[in-house]
């Protein structure tokens, strides 16, 4: 095999450090060719393009305790990739070696009655929750990607998605962790202990990191009853402050099944009709806002339609909703959740846009997305606003699109305003400006703009002990 | 004021540094009596006595931050208490500062649209659970000192206690911290948010850290729907396998609702039948084991009672269980409740015990009692071994009690070997040996024994760049 030669000699990389990476992890491991390394140097909207000097794909997790030893010893940064489906740049290497997790990709042990599954860091989230379900368990994580994100960056990033409403982020749903550290050891705490109080939390510290303070290899996840029942509502209201008054009175009554609560505006809606074969507006009058709604049960007699029914009547009673439609077969119940699944793709099809991936306490959702709405509409008065998500994690992407008459290069020039317009507000809110994809690259400055130093300090503290070559995904998160 | 003298001006501590904490408190808020000083010197037990320079009573974060900077300068430790009410003497002082939290003791905010509250660190538990009520919800941590500890210290101690296997631990129970670290900075990290992915998790670094990290000054809590129904049995078995099967079955049906696993051998429930005035046995014949089981739900129309006797009717069928009493009043649900929350104080009764607390997968509980319960009669054959505890969460407390022609000081001789015996079956089997009571003073030497080296290293090097005069609370935990 020839290696990339150049400017890498005079750095000090040469043959020999390749040689070493192939000693680590078999030669067949050792990608130096550019074309294969091209898909990944990009992230997934091709906002950066990175360098590597190689990939590298270890198949256990002493391989990848010695690839970290490898790159150490030459000072070459090493950035972890698992799907490369992460949306802030977290995953792009810059002059390093992109370790590639998926030949890690066994889970080691199920335990149907500790519910619990130990799974590699390259496992695919689909197949994850495939084997779940093959011992009547759920593994409640689910987003977009799921069909070919890896578990890996799922912890890295603390996935979030649209069940951490009844079972949590990522971070909820672990145990114990193995992750090789920045000089090459590796912690090993696969427990599967719901309580344990033996000393500091590593594992949380390791969780969201996104690889900047080492390489998790493995996990042991929390694993739920499945539910087996499952009743799914669309909802019009008026808009946010209905949305809340709905959120809080499904959650007061019906908190034990309570599973999805999904803003979603019209305009938003208005995209996935106009855009997306199959989608029908389920109601013959249009609205200025929709929730949906799922209750979820393991118990076969929960009757949840009847529970649904009866608290969406009530709502409708007091004028809080406009209408409201309820699956009344699992297609039907598909199809309404096909409404919210295809927002992110239809919107494409506006356009250029600006996305915001932000929280704020549930209390003051309603407040934000009026106050931001308005103060964007100042900023640009024919932008498109189309606010969905998460409602009842606090959790709203406000996505942008760009005015009809207006070009995308001269709206993505509005970017970094927008995003002080936005994140101001969300910051004046007590909120996060990013709720669940993370800091990366994207977001570097941003967070050094808003979190409190105090806490920045902390954190570079933690990272200079852990990782005082800074060879852990350099120029993320910090 | 007149201060202790003697060796401490040879030490370097002088009226100055008095002068210093009494400038930072106020004078009435600085407590050098002994006798006042005295309760804070031991923990429950008495098994450690302490020694103190002060007590110090901050009323503010700002005051605490003051504190810590006093301390910092005249180099003396500081040992943070709350309500005193540990198990592992976590809070036994040393020629320390010991800083009192009582006086932080508001309530800064409640906001029930987001379910949450803003506690200060001196709050006492049962304060908490009943402004949670107040407004129609529920704080879920409960333990059996909830009258007096402080919710610093649960968040110092990441305490767990019955509620856990629906709510989980202290840790899942908190949304933002604020912190006064060891340099007398403060961390303001007191977000309300359900998501939020902006760099380091921080939060569970100082979650369980025992006050060796810094002094948490408050939190924001998450509150939840209050249950307005409960159902509650006394299950009778044949041991921990049919404990183990019955769990499983209402985990796989009921786990919306269930709330409560609770089990407790014969020999256990004896010690409270003999000993607690008002307990009765509710069966008319002995069985070897019992689980105390609790379906609650928000729901007043979700008919519990209907739904636990049709669980325990398909238990009974296939012989899983022996016999069944289901609390028909709350008097009635009251009364089964009893029978395990007196347990702890029935054992005093039985002279001398040796504790452990301990976690292993739930899976592995059955195999646990069995194996530890023969390994400690083959070491004294008349052990009484009272086993009870958090089954579903596979967290035991495993106390022996004295055999009853041995001495208490004969049996006590025997603490270190039952550690050893237990301790090592809890590891053979990937357990934990401090499943909810923490480190502190008791447990240290333990951990250096089974915990992961690699993870101990790592918690020493946060300890140090954190806390580089170790200072905060020292000899805890590391």
């Amino acid at each position: 095999m020839s290696f990339p030669q150049s400017d890498l000699v005079q750095r000090g990389i040469s043959d020999e450090f390749y040689q070493a990476l192939e000693a680590a992890v078999g030669a067949a491991h050792v990608v130096v060719d550019p074309k294969a390394m091209e898909p990944r140097l990009i992230e997934d909207r091709g906002l950066y393009r990175g360098s590597a000097l190689a990939l590298v794909r270890p198949g256990t997790t002493e391989e990848v305790a010695k690839v970290v030893r490898v790159c150490r010893a030459a000072a070459v940064p090493i950035v972890p990739q698992g799907g490369n489906t992460g949306l802030v740049g977290g995953g792009v290497p810059q002059d390093a070696v992109v370790l590639v997790t998926d030949r890690l990709n066994r889970i080691r042990a199920v335990d149907p009655l500790n519910s619990t599954m130990t799974v590699e860091a390259g496992c695919i989230l689909s197949n994850i929750q495939q084997a779940a379900n093959d011992i009547d368990r759920l593994f409640p994580l689910s987003l977009a990607s799921e069909g070919s994100c890896q578990i890996g960056g799922n912890l890295s990033t603390n996935a979030g998605g649209t069940a951490v409403l009844r079972y949590g982020n990522m971070r909820e749903l672990v145990l114990g962790l193995e992750v090789v550290l920045p000089d090459g050891e590796i912690l090993n705490d696969l427990n599967g202990l719901r309580k344990n109080n033996t000393g500091y939390d590593l594992r949380n510290l390791f969780i969201g990191a996104e690889g900047t303070l080492g390489i998790i290899t493995a996990a042991v996840l929390k694993l739920y009853s499945k539910p087996v029942l499952r009743a799914t509502a669309l909802v019009a209201c008026e808009g946010p402050q209905a949305a809340l008054a709905l959120y809080d009175r499904l959650r007061s009554r019906n908190a034990d099944s309570l599973s999805t609560f999904e803003y979603i505006e019209r305009i938003a809606l208005q995209m996935v009709l106009d855009h997306t074969p199959g989608c029908a507006d389920p109601m013959a009058q249009e609205h200025p806002a929709y929730v949906l709604v799922e209750l979820t049960s393991s118990d076969p007699e929960a009757d949840l339609d009847t529970r649904l029914e009866a608290a969406l009547a009530a709502a409708f009673e007091v004028e809080e909703i406009l209408d409201a439609v309820i699956g009344a077969s699992e297609s039907q119940r598909d199809a309404l959740w096909a409404l919210r699944e295809n927002l992110s793709e239809a919107q494409k099809f506006a356009g250029a846009s600006i996305k915001h991936d932000v929280a704020v306490p549930v209390s003051r959702v309603a407040e934000f997305l009026m106050t931001a709405s308005s103060a964007c509409r100042a900023h640009v008065p024919a932008v498109r606003i189309c606010p969905f998500g998460h409602f009842g994690d606090g959790n709203i992407h406000f996505n942008l699109s760009r005015p009809l008459d207006m070009s995308d290069a001269d709206f993505l020039e509005e970017y970094p305003a927008f995003n002080r317009i936005v994140h101001d507000i969300v910051a004046e809110l007590g909120g996060s400006i990013s709720a669940e994809h993370g800091i990366g690259l994207v977001k570097r400055q941003e967070l050094r703009r808003y979190k409190d130093p105090v806490a920045l300090r902390v954190m570079e503290q933690i990272k200079t002990v852990l990782d005082p070559e800074g060879l852990m995904n350099p120029g993320k998160v910090l």
